[in-house]
């Protein structure tokens, strides 16, 4: 009692501490589970007799179970959008600076929810669970191949409606995604205009047009010129492991920017020490940005499948919002109200696309908005810069 | 004498008639030429035995020789700049609406004169004389492939001055260039700054950054990855021609726009078309866009060969102006009044690459200018789109 100061400021401290604690990602840990469905119906007709996918979850459901936030991922991610699986992870999940205890997306109001795609990129990542041309044929035994049927950003969002329902939930409070998770999120509105009272689209696009389409294509083009690739046979062979390694290579590039690039630090070297060494006097030399990116790419090419990579760039290439014949018939559905958040600088879906999308909703009579995010990541300040909306999310997603 | 009208208007008509032929290309009728030369030393150190480039000229060189315009050509383009060989050819030479009797580039004032690259891309074009890993190495009997020496922009210049020479040219009157040639253009104000009183940049950039570095390699990337590449020994086997037609498709992609490519007309079909069709139901499925891009980069490829693009695109990451430690130095020599017109959409080299060296020279004290170009065309403003700016180039070359 003689030091009531010290002794107040203990338990201060210690307030601080647990109250930091609980706003820190090491606190928000998250486990992984496992949905499973049989007999699931493509949107092309066929039928791959037994779906596995991952799930997380961030929050508590409500007993109303009104207070879901579904998050859709980006083409090379998974549903790990926040938290850890362990305190010494290095990294959260990729949007944690938004999910979580007191964050834009509040895991103390809010039951967040996310689920592995189909076709998964990161099918060879201990912590993704995918159904895909990597999984094995029930009716024969081996990996499906090119015999896995063609899915959809509308299949994406069928098997994430299933897992929803065996939650005994049945409406959205919001749905936000980033780049492809952005296509799943906008066709969640068109194809379940009841269940989707706000949708946030980020670095997105209401459909795939020729250039898109095209862009896509690059991507799938080494691995196809593999000799490995085999046709998508090559599970029980060598991997074409180059033609994924240049995909992933092309992918980092269309997601980044020039001052992205120029500011890796090697940039005034290039030159110079292409005068000192390889590229000058071979045509085998190397630059170091070559190898930097390179590098990266290996690295994630260890986790990654050739086939899983082509089966998600012709979902993405497919997508158009609502998946009928034409973008007009799918926004017309919409009872969202949206929010566009595109990247200035995006090079690989343009900033145009997200504001033709609004465009189109607002002519539609639709409570639409947008806002550009800033940054010198290009399509990449839809992940690493999406702090700078957070309370424009957390706006949106609260009234 | 009965109608002096109809008689007076039957002779405008025929004059009209010949002032018209004298200002249209078909009118600018051109001839290669041949240049040879023996045991040229590259920049990098090595000797090739024998050099042979062809060469276009239009216009008559003056007694003082001093009313030249060098053209230095772009990527995919050789020494045909304007004009046709034959009154039936379909297309007269890229740059035909700028250079002429009475155009921009005035060839009743100037001798324009352009020489076909080292390595040039379309060695299997018959109206192309070129040297490259192609040719025949004299000491082998047997095609070069990789045996053939890396050359650089500053190699394109040296072959250009030996060309010059032989016709007894001391000094220009200007340079101009396009992309690839830009980089030439600028090279040579750096090289021979006494030669140089005028240098044009269009759609171009003073060195290659770690951005352009690696977005050129993703044109190789395909090549090396076609298994019939052989690490360019296919002299005597099946050519790379996959691989060379994936990077033919990647270039005509980059150097155009969204906007370009969704003028297409196919765009809107994209999506419903698969729905009926290949994509949806088979990864093996193509686009319409898809094809016809390959279609466009398949015509190209039987006139280029996958090495040539190999040593253009190694020629273009190596470039810096000057070609010396920094690009300062190499800016720092420039004597000559320098015009920048970067088109303003250009996603290949982005106008930030010509705005710096501008506002580079500018801060050396030198004389230089920038415009933009406008239009859909992206990088192929600066060939298809050149008219918009023949005016300020027409006051930039005269005065």
């Amino acid at each position: 009692m003689k030091y009531p100061i010290l002794r107040h400021s203990k338990y201060l401290a210690m307030c601080v501490v647990l109250l930091f604690s609980a706003f820190t990602s090491a606190d928000l840990m998250v486990v992984k589970q496992r949905f499973e469905t049989a007999n699931f119906k493509t949107f092309n007709g066929e039928t791959i007799k037994k779906v596995v996918v991952g799930w997380e979850s961030y929050g508590k459901l409500n007993v109303k179970k009104d207070n879901v936030i579904l998050v859709t991922h980006y083409f090379s991610a998974n549903s790990h959008a926040a938290g850890k699986y362990a305190k010494e992870d290095q990294q959260p999940g990729y949007w944690d600076a938004l999910i979580g205890p007191g964050k834009a997306i509040d895991t103390n109001k809010f039951y967040v929810i996310s689920v592995d795609s189909l076709a998964n990129l990161g099918v060879n990542d201990p912590n993704v669970i995918t159904t895909g041309p990597a999984s094995i044929n029930p009716d024969t035994g081996k990996a499906y191949g090119l015999d896995f049927p063609v899915v959809t950003i509308r299949d994406f969002v069928e098997v994430q409606k299933l897992v929803l329902e065996s939650l005994g939930i049945t409406k959205l409070h919001a749905v936000i995604g980033a780049s492809m998770g952005s296509m799943q999120a906008i066709d969640w509105a068109a194809a379940y205009p009841d269940w989707v009272p706000r949708m946030i689209s980020v670095i997105g696009s209401a459909q795939s047009d020729a250039w898109a389409t095209v862009l896509l294509e690059r991507w799938a083009i080494p691995i196809r010129l593999d000799p490995n690739w085999r046709n998508g046979d090559y599970y029980t062979h060598t991997p074409p492991t180059e033609g994924l390694i240049a995909a992933l290579m092309f992918i980092t590039q269309d997601a980044l920017t020039p001052k992205a690039f120029n500011q890796i630090g090697i940039t005034k070297a290039v030159n110079h020490q292409a005068l000192q060494t390889g590229p000058l006097h071979s045509i085998e030399g190397t630059y170091s940005i070559v190898s930097w990116l390179r590098e990266r790419a290996e690295t994630r090419a260890k986790l990654s499948d050739a086939n899983h990579l082509l089966y998600l760039i012709r979902a993405s290439q497919l997508f158009i919002a609502g998946h009928g014949e034409t973008l007009a018939e799918g926004l017309k559905n919409i009872k969202a109200k949206s929010l566009f958040l595109p990247s200035a600088n995006d090079l690989l879906l343009m900033p145009y696309l997200s504001h033709d999308a609004n465009k189109q909703l607002v002519d539609l009579g639709k409570d639409s908005q947008l806002e550009e995010l800033l940054g010198d990541s290009g399509h990449l300040n839809g992940i690493l810069g999406i702090s700078q909306k957070a309370q424009q999310i957390k706006d949106f997603i609260e009234h």
